[in-house]
């Protein structure tokens, strides 16, 4: 039983009464509760492979501010440390591994993540979403997740971050069957973690494409959007009778609204460069019923209160003139408040405060106006 | 007199034999003939500032391919350099600024930049324009450039590249009166170099908003596309009576044709994003005439040959498909081939041979079949 299912109502274009918020990235380091329990965990490889700390950090974001949805604390890339490529973060330096997908031969070893192996993450699922009981129900939803088959596949050829990610689309370009091969795999991988995820206890998917929007127009609907679809196609539809809402998000993917649109997921989560209420009036323009999820800019948590509150509000106010989804919906229905991309480590927590009561507030007040 | 006009006939909407091409950072460490220039000018800013040194790297790509533009070797930061911020370039590292606009008393003391201090841009600019005659015409045309207002802006807060610009960001939400002061003074900067680029001898601009992208929906258009809106107002229409062609360039701006296109530009740069074929019938559809450049991933130049090839005629055969820009043209016409961002340092400098061979002979055979 939920005490908040605005979430998942929102999610799956249901009226709510006001709309509902949650942050990418919102256990994270911004919080100085999170430090001190990564400071117990003694790494962040030892904070996200703990179920017990990873579900006090998931919980963290919760206590402080009134947000509609927890999101399991884990990596993107714990797939691949899966799959034996060998994850590891050196101090001061992003997530690399050991063995990076650099020849024909490494590519073609590759065998799908051993779910065995991800115990740990479905643990920490299964003890979070226990956690979230409070006063006999569950006070919000909890949020699944998974990198994407391409997003993935970046880190597992070029072997860390990048800004280019010059060894996967080398290979893209030039050895499109070596690329293909990965992607099979790693919609196979994600599917399969995704769906354990569920059972353990999961209540919405979303697939991070982090890197989609570094692709050619055409390659980005063949080689990232393709494979997210393959993923959805491969989820179970519903879960003790409820659907399950997917929230697929494309980094810089604005201009493949009408594709992304087609992917079978029910929500599409944007960045800042693509306006909520310029995607909606689209969206009901080619007759597509799916919702929204988006899109502050993170970098605007870094102004004075009472420009958060005007960033916050403008959001609102245009989607608010833009058309419903459906004919029995407020225009604000369907879209869930959040940030175009991951908190920024540098973010003053008041700023969260600030940003929580403005969405709560004023979204209700433009539901009654 | 020029020996080969197709790029600015191109720009300008007229009828050509072939496509012409050229490539952002054409000049560039991909070449072994540019590494050996820059080794004796010591530097990267010896070699950017001493007209000589500029004049040569910018004719070496002419000399190795057969390319329809020649570019000003320069740096985009001259500008701020000139307003006294202190351009440096550290060993292994990018450029960065001794004096960042990180205060109000930094912000209000910033003056436009001084043109006698950028005498060796104009210069420079000179002497390739010089040098480009050979048999008594010359080979191909000079383009001349500059960063554009809110790119620089990036640079001058933050003080040196960054994923985010978080600082010059920050100030845009928080202080926009700040922001706007710098943008006015950056304004009025670009335009009197470029208009001092076109005296000296360049026949067409193009300006290059890197960083436009970062901005969310809205904020572009007020805060980047307007202030280089701004410059275009204050250029010459015309040199010698010969209208001059204006490029402007936002990466990751796709999602704005339909803004960029109300710049006063007469072309568009495209990133690999947005498809060239796309762009073209939506500007049709709109009736704004406007040519477009680009757009091949430049990573698509790490594949084989082969592949190269196939990734260079995709993009002429999706055209070939597109609306003519006018009744008169072909499908074709008012399209400059050229890489969606600057060639990588990395890349084999063959294939652009590969490349260059590729554009000439199919937009001949397209156009004739």
């Amino acid at each position: 039983m939920l005490a908040n299912d605005r979430f998942l109502r929102a999610c799956l274009g249901q009226k709510t009464d006001r709309t509902p918020l949650w942050l990418m990235r919102q256990a994270g380091r911004y919080l100085p509760e999170y430090n001190a329990t990564r400071a117990k965990a003694g790494s962040f490889l030892g904070l996200a492979k703990n179920p017990a700390y990873a579900t006090e950090v998931t919980l963290q974001p919760l206590d402080r501010y009134p947000l509609d949805a927890a999101i399991l604390f884990s990596d993107i890339l714990t797939i691949p440390d899966a799959m034996g490529l060998g994850l590891q973060f050196a101090a001061g330096e992003g997530p690399s591994f050991t063995h990076p997908l650099r020849t024909e031969e490494a590519v073609k070893n590759l065998r799908p993540a051993d779910l065995h192996q991800l115990q740990y993450v479905f643990d920490a699922v299964a003890q979070i979403r226990k956690s979230l009981i409070q006063h006999g129900k569950q006070r919000v939803p909890l949020i699944g997740f998974s990198g994407s088959p391409w997003t993935l596949a970046c880190y597992m050829i070029d072997g860390s971050g990048s800004d280019d990610f010059r060894h996967a689309k080398t290979m893209m370009f030039n050895r499109p069957d070596l690329l293909k091969h990965i992607l099979d795999i790693n919609v196979q991988s994600v599917a399969a973690y995704l769906t354990e995820q569920l059972r353990s206890g999961a209540q919405a998917l979303m697939i991070f494409d982090t890197w989609g929007g570094l692709l050619p127009d055409g390659w980005y609907q063949e080689i990232s959007l393709a494979s997210m679809r393959k993923v959805i196609d491969q989820l179970p539809q519903e879960l003790n009778g409820q659907k399950v809402p997917i929230i697929i998000f494309t980094k810089g993917g604005g201009l493949w609204l009408d594709d992304m649109a087609e992917s079978g997921a029910d929500v599409i989560g944007l960045d800042w460069t693509m306006s909520v209420a310029k995607a909606r009036a689209r969206l009901v323009e080619k007759n597509k019923s799916i919702a929204l999820q988006g899109n502050l800019d993170p970098l605007a948590l870094f102004a004075n209160p009472e420009q958060i509150e005007a960033q916050a509000k403008k959001i609102l106010d245009g989607l608010n003139k833009a058309p419903a989804l459906k004919a029995d919906l407020h225009p604000l229905d369907a879209h869930i408040f959040n940030l175009g991309h991951g908190i920024s480590q540098f973010t003053n927590p008041d700023s969260v405060t600030v940003l929580a009561k403005t969405v709560i507030e004023y979204s209700e007040y433009l539901r009654k106006a």
